[in-house]
């Protein structure tokens, strides 16, 4: 059997120490083509770049394997592969290893799983996963592990079709991980907040901030199975219809 | 009874034909609040800015109507008018008018449908406006005439909770339109591809382009109300778990 070909992009950037692990696992499962950022483009969502060009540039850091640095984002990575580079699809495309766990309602404004959210579209099996720690220089022990396991029950089960998998990895020791659960996307917020701070000139400018108000703590979600020390694991798609409130709607009779 | 409190954003940004279409629309229903992106923001999905500060500066084309001019994105806009401005949330936040269609999967791609869908994860009726016409100079008398009727009965019958709506105009005349459709966002995709230039330096830089594949025509979709001379309505929300996957990826005994 031939050796997959296998797509590895991120949000927090080429150079980050997430990719490097994660590239390191993918390495043992088939032949890997890196393209991602070239700097950090964390919460850019599924956004994609049209009002500039963009450039691709080889990377060579990782010895062996097939790199480029993008100036765009990390959907923009994702087509950029498939369009320019492969001329064709992967057999799978993975993301991360994010800085920072992507559980809830994140997964909207997350790059990282943007990325495999857009592979779904594509019909490409993808995962995109996070580690609950937001430091660069976080501990990817327990994350290299648990994508490990995910990827190879990946490849034997194969993902249903337009569907990717968004994996979050609590914060712990491999020892102290209970296990994988397979989980609905929490119904949390963020209560968010802006620092308002004054120039050198006294013009006012804005930092986002904010605290993550996890109201849904419900046995069958990402939230309550990270808490409790799961790695979580939501199939994510792209129909975002809510289907519940179409006979409602009808009903307005407009 | 109060007037309502109306929010109103888009991605265009704030002198486009679009907004300044909606913002006429929404005086006849309530109290206005224009907090838009200071430059086009199309496809920037629902990307946040956190790497860098944001600026939100007063505006004031639009005689009568407190409006704000911010540097960052359509979410952005929808947080810092909550958070900063408003210090509270509006009765009703309105996105648009889009200068392009966002039907089908370009809801995720969409700057316009983003505002409403983070409207929609605060708990705000939301909508969002799209007309199927690209050009900066578009005629909107139809998408004006929709979005009133929209309004109205939004506003009388209610948003179901963290629901919004996504509501597309062909680009016909008022007379040409056939009624209104509740629809599912169609299952289609953009065949991308890129165009390859070289710079001054004979450095390769790329720009994004292609073109939809509009492959999903059921009579129950966006696309074919559309096609069809109907304004669609797509009740929208931002719970991306794919249900239907759950039971299949539990037996994977991961």
């Amino acid at each position: 059997m031939q050796r997959p070909k296998i797509l590895v992009t991120n949000d927090d950037g080429i150079t980050s120490k997430g990719i490097s692990t994660l590239i390191e696992v993918a390495k043992s499962f088939g032949d890997i083509l890196v393209v991602a950022p070239d700097k950090p483009q964390s919460a850019t969502g599924h956004s994609i770049t049209i009002h500039h060009p963009l450039r691709l540039n080889a990377f060579h850091q990782y010895e062996g394997v097939e790199s480029y640095s993008c100036s765009g984002t990390p959907v923009d990575c994702v087509k950029l592969a498939i369009y320019e580079i492969l001329k064709g699809k992967p057999d799978l495309l993975l993301s991360g290893i994010n800085h920072g766990e992507n559980t809830s309602t994140n997964v909207l404004y997350s790059g990282t799983m943007s990325a495999a959210v857009e592979g779904a579209m594509e019909g490409i099996p993808s995962i995109g996963f996070s580690l609950a720690n937001f430091s660069a220089d976080a501990d990817f022990t327990a994350a290299q592990w648990a994508a490990h396991e995910v990827i190879a029950s990946a490849l034997k089960n194969k993902i249903p079709l337009n569907t990717c998998l968004n994996v979050n990895i609590p914060d712990i020791s491999v020892s102290a991980i209970q296990g994988f659960k397979v989980c609905r996307q929490a119904h949390a917020f963020w209560a968010d907040r802006f620092e308002k701070r004054e120039d050198q000139f006294g013009k006012p400018y804005y930092w986002l901030t904010g605290e993550f108000s996890d109201v849904d703590q419900h046995e069958d979600t990402d939230l309550h199975a990270m808490k409790n020390g799961y790695v979580s694991i939501v199939p994510t798609h792209f129909d975002m219809t809510a289907y519940q409130a179409l006979e409602e709607l009808k009903n307005w009779k407009l």
